[in-house]
């Protein structure tokens, strides 16, 4: 009898874990195509395929600057970035992503990066190293985007300079 | 008959409305009882208290540092960076919260955050504004504790000072 209770404890649980372990990895490999377009966007300076990335009533909250709240918002300030630097050029731009964090639309993870930027007209490059904490919506479309971003400076790189971490 | 269908229709989806709002009311409840417990927890500079704000699990995530990653490490920061300032005193700490996104046991919330310190032996007050990306998880007990939390200057005060945005 004890083993009978047992077996149908498993023949209930193991299906609902199933799923469950399903949602989980489609959630995470969601977030990992959105990573790789969010890097991708970086890499290639590509300001629409980046505010793609963003939900309508995303905030991006960068240091000294005040919350930057909306979509629409959020593109002027990329084009006003990128036209004060014309000529500029990435050179390279890696990040690694960590603690990924899910629970039905809603996902976080936390990630360094590091970015040199050729800024042209004999300028030295930009080479620096970056945190970002990122909140993830998954829209009715299946795709995940930025609901809310914040960065900060990385410590200097060290030994372990690889992730940043 | 198609009266009969709307009713019939409002009748199933109202109960399910009703509770998705209870929950996101008992939600949002928890998360302002967090909020305020933070608040007072930095107010007192009671590092006991703000430490058990947090998950075992946390990470956080302060300018040109590394990740400070699990409650005991960051209760070390806590302790390493009061004591760098012995007689410092709170004389004000004021924040505000917006975008409060909760999706089961996982919410998201950014904050403007104001303080003021007294550092004592004649030093200047340190005055700063900051803002701040928090990631919260709540536990089996029903309590909201930070998961993962970002932190960068504000921009300098003007006008809307009061909220800091």
């Amino acid at each position: 009898m004890r083993r009978f209770c047992l077996l149908l404890i498993v023949s209930m649980t193991t299906p609902a874990l199933t799923l469950a372990q399903a949602t989980d990895t489609s959630a995470r490999a969601g977030i990992e195509t959105f990573n790789r377009a969010f890097d991708q966007a970086t890499r290639d300076m590509d300001n629409k395929a980046t505010v793609a990335l963003w939900e309508d009533d995303g905030v991006s909250l960068l240091p000294s600057t005040r919350p930057i709240v909306g979509k629409k918002a959020i593109g002027q300030m990329i084009e006003t970035v990128v036209a004060q630097f014309p000529g500029a050029r990435m050179e390279k731009f890696e990040s690694a992503c960590f603690d990924i964090t899910v629970s039905g639309d809603l996902a976080s993870e936390w990630c360094t990066e590091h970015q040199i930027v050729q800024l042209g007209a004999g300028k030295p490059p930009f080479d620096g190293w970056g945190k970002m904490l990122l909140v993830l919506h998954r829209g009715t479309d299946g795709k995940w985007r930025l609901k809310q971003e914040m960065w900060n400076q990385a410590a200097p790189p060290d030994s372990t300079a690889k992730t940043g971490r």
